[in-house]
């Protein structure tokens, strides 16, 4: 009941030793009723060091995707006020979705370790190897027509492009419309759902898969992790953390209607812009040079032929 | 468990009596149980007149949404080939919506004498006494991005307004872009929901409500009921049963990519295009003259600066 409280304690004194005595008096209870609250913490995973005349202190967090930990002074308004953490899902995106039904206010997230039924575009499956990655959907009730849902995809790229960089300093590029590569290698998936009348979204679901701590082995062909394109570990923790600051400032954005920002945003990271590319459509390819994205989110193609086709469904893939 | 296949065996009699050994023998059960099978039929509102020597006689069929009664003999191939009938729902398209979750193949239908919950555009209400109209809700799966979503709204309507002539002479118009007019009064409403992912619907549930044999008073005010229209009531089921037809010859249409003949059915129909009118969009309205539709389904107006702009959402008045 109290650990929420107690944990606070520990991370305000910043590694100093807390004496036991002092937070029995804050909470009001026995030193044994303190000393069982650290025990519980322990077993959560959290590494809390115990000296005689000075009391606990926090030494490490645990690696987990706690949402206690994700959303202390987390400092959004909107993104993830209420987090849902769990150790397994069928899938983050089916979770939240449920809550959107039930009316849940915009900004909810929902993170799992681990996924059994992990889905990316069109039905395909997303596979991560439990605890090491990131797997986490949001849900947003923008006022916007189901025509303009490429638009949310497009912008969390680019969000998720940016925490990217702040945490690693390396850019990673966006192969159109929700595939985040390095070195042509897959680091981020992105699944966007709505559910909508015909002129009006009622709640978006986006499901971010981000590979950050597991071994290459351990990943479906063609991807990679975080860890290995950095040489170090990064801590989950911190980076959902900076993805919810960094969502929410060009979610803020886009309900502004400011689109051209991330537009530009989306240009700058693109590995897509400027490439001779296939699209595969239903029944159909286009082949040519991907020359931008539209104000809606499509993807325009110039054919050999000279003539420009607007993209707004299937996949693409980068030639030479 | 047998009413069924007794209600089909005095169908094909045409209104002629069969005699309870026949049917007893054909059922392989005694004529007792044939004549428990008459009062299950009769309470469920068939009027059945039974003669001795003579049999048994379907005189009237009850004036109800029966799944049974529409579906029998009913001649499509997707749509309406599973039908959900109830007394009272909170909506159709609830139910429907519910349904599409659960991976029912498309075509399911959900019928209502009452909606405790009936839902319209953009959150309003849609009111419907008991037992008078029609109330349903089509479930499709058609491979379409969700930018294309308004064509399916379109496409309903011009299967409507179809089903109206066919039954009653009469054609009603559209308003822009759910709408169906006779006078300018509505006789019907369209609510098109779908869930989606960012490039492909999963599944669109139409939900469509007509007033067939309300009285005027009975209806929320600016509306009429086929009947007034008519001068006399209309056969529910048999309503339903030409606009499953309908729906489903146009649906095929849509399907094949043949979007160009619904258009033309919508132009010729439309009550908004050429008109004077002023949309009602998020925080700003544009007035003009309403000069078409776009391939993807949206309004297109001329403003009176000679520009014109392609209106996707929100709501349409009709002016002079």
């Amino acid at each position: 009941m109290k650990q929420d409280l107690v944990l606070n304690f520990l991370r305000e004194e910043n590694e100093h030793f807390l004496s036991g005595e002092e937070i029995s008096k804050k909470l009001k209870v026995s030193r044994a009723a303190v000393w069982k609250e650290m025990q519980v913490l322990r077993r959560l995973g959290y590494e809390i060091e115990a000296q005689p005349h000075l009391g606990y202190r926090l030494v490490k967090i645990p690696d987990k995707l706690y949402a206690d930990e994700i959303s202390y002074k987390l400092p959004t308004q909107i993104i993830g006020k209420r987090i849902y953490s769990y150790e397994t899902l069928d899938s983050t995106n089916d979770a939240a979705w449920k809550l959107g039904e039930e009316g849940v206010p915009e900004g909810v997230c929902i993170l799992a370790e681990h996924q059994k039924k992990g889905r990316g575009r069109l039905g395909r499956a997303w596979a991560s190897p439990k605890g090491k990655n990131i797997l986490l959907s949001i849900l947003v009730r923008p006022v916007l027509a189901p025509t303009d849902i490429a638009k949310i995809t497009l912008m969390s790229a680019v969000s998720v492009i940016k925490t990217v960089r702040q945490i690693t300093g390396k850019t990673l590029g966006i192969k159109w419309p929700n595939d985040i590569l390095y070195k042509n290698k897959k680091v981020c998936g992105i699944l966007t759902e709505m559910s909508a009348e015909a002129d009006r979204v009622k709640f978006v679901i986006i499901g971010i898969g981000i590979n950050i701590n597991a071994d290459v082995s351990t990943l479906p062909p063609g991807s990679i992790a975080l860890k290995e394109i950095t040489g170090r570990e990064v801590s989950r923790v911190e980076f959902v953390r900076q993805l919810f600051v960094e969502f929410e400032k060009d979610y803020l954005l886009l309900k502004k209607g400011k689109f051209e920002a991330l537009a530009k945003d989306w240009e700058e990271f693109s590995a897509t812009s400027g490439r001779r590319v296939v699209a595969h459509l239903l029944g159909r390819q286009v082949q040519g040079e991907a020359v931008g994205i539209d104000p809606d989110g499509a993807l325009w193609i110039r054919k050999d032929n000279g003539l420009q086709e607007k993209i707004t469904a299937g996949d693409v893939e980068h030639l030479r």
